[in-house]
């Protein structure tokens, strides 16, 4: 691996998105609109590594959690597209995948209730135990940087820095999660993602999850998001309600 | 373990250190200052498991590292003992000791190089394993408990929820780095822990941690803090100045 910061999205990057948004200009000029980003136009990697996490999470999250993290893989590849065609960016769509499918793996009904610790980073932990599990496991250093995004994607900063693929992650879940930053993505994307993808009331169903993991562990990583202003936005995502 | 919410310190309290501090009277009533509290007044636990945790703590830091720990468990303990003699806090100083020598793990040399991820995520990490290693193991609760904290102990927050273990943690290692909340401990106290465990120049070693984790890390989450502000807040630290 010649160049492992680069490949598995360790480049450091403004941890604000607003920050972020207003220094980089979109490619090829920042009076380009989004234009419309196909799920065909984003498919997932069909490696081995791909393939097994894929079915991983599959078999372990709940279809609606499943689906939510399908939409923010292709979401988050057509925000970059659009708005992050540098070199910083240019990590691996395989590293990217694999955040997205286990990004919220800590919060199925068995993993909530497995531990005491924020679902963030018992999430974090788990993946970095999978990812590199057995044979064809990822190497160390992927598994870290998409430990690190894990933990991190609900880590909403105005000073510093954060991995690339860290800094994605959080674009595309709050995207999805409560349509923030809605001028990134073209409204047929949304459209052709949402179809393959459904939400089946993804609104309801996170924030139900949030006051879950909030009621199992009131200390909980997530009450930093605001324990009642954090699903009020969730439940008043009006850019995806045409598709609950 | 009858409660062992309680007992590991996982009992939910304000993030923000200054709602806490504004929020919480000190025991017996608010008017009272701190009082001094020798080091032989919080001794550090005889059990097993302290006494292992210790020395695994003792043969892995550098001795500036480990000073500092010990003087974060110290100033910890009279900080609970002035300012939260309350039911919420109440959990074992065996719980805080652990806490307290494996929070800074992911900073030794060789911890630093092992993992591109942030210090305070590879030692929360870290901790889970070490503590809970063989037959004298720390129950699952505890260990993580103290994984929660080591993740969060730079996480500082105005909203939200952190583990009562967590905010100690927090409070006690920012006032021995730079100096903050100088009345929660008294002028003795900080002179018999600081005899007991020198700085050896800790601000400048400190200083010289963080510029070391974020040029190794640029993407770090130390950088959350501020690249400059940081390091500039420890280089700054008045209160202790007269026992670098």
């Amino acid at each position: 691996m010649s160049n492992p910061i680069a490949t598995y999205g360790f480049t450091a990057v403004p941890a604000s998105a607003s920050a972020l948004l207003t220094s980089t200009p979109a490619y090829p000029s920042s009076s380009t609109k989004a234009e419309p980003i196909p799920v065909s136009a984003t498919p997932i990697p069909s490696s081995e590594l791909a393939q097994r996490i894929n079915s991983y999470a599959r078999s372990h999250l709940p279809e609606p959690t499943y689906n939510h993290s399908l939409r923010v893989y292709h979401f988050g590849l057509a925000i970059k597209r659009y708005r992050f065609a540098h070199a910083d960016w240019d990590f691996s769509d395989e590293t990217y995948f694999l955040a997205c499918v286990l990004h919220d793996i800590g919060t199925t009904d068995e993993n909530l209730q497995k531990t005491k610790m924020s679902f963030e980073f018992y999430g974090g932990f788990l993946a970095l135990e999978v990812l590199q599990d057995g044979d064809g496991g990822a190497p160390q250093d992927q598994a870290e940087s998409i430990a690190e995004a894990i933990i991190r994607h609900q880590d909403l900063c105005d000073v510093g820095k954060i991995t690339a693929l860290g800094q994605l992650l959080q674009l595309a879940t709050i995207f999805d999660n409560t349509g923030a930053y809605a001028d990134l993505v073209h409204p047929d994307t949304i459209k052709d993602v949402s179809e393959h993808f459904p939400r089946h009331a993804w609104s309801q169903c996170f924030a139900s999850t949030i006051h879950r993991e909030n009621g199992l562990k009131p200390w909980a990583h997530t009450t930093a998001l605001g324990e009642e202003a954090f699903p009020a936005k969730v439940l008043a995502n009006k850019l995806m309600e045409p598709f609950e």
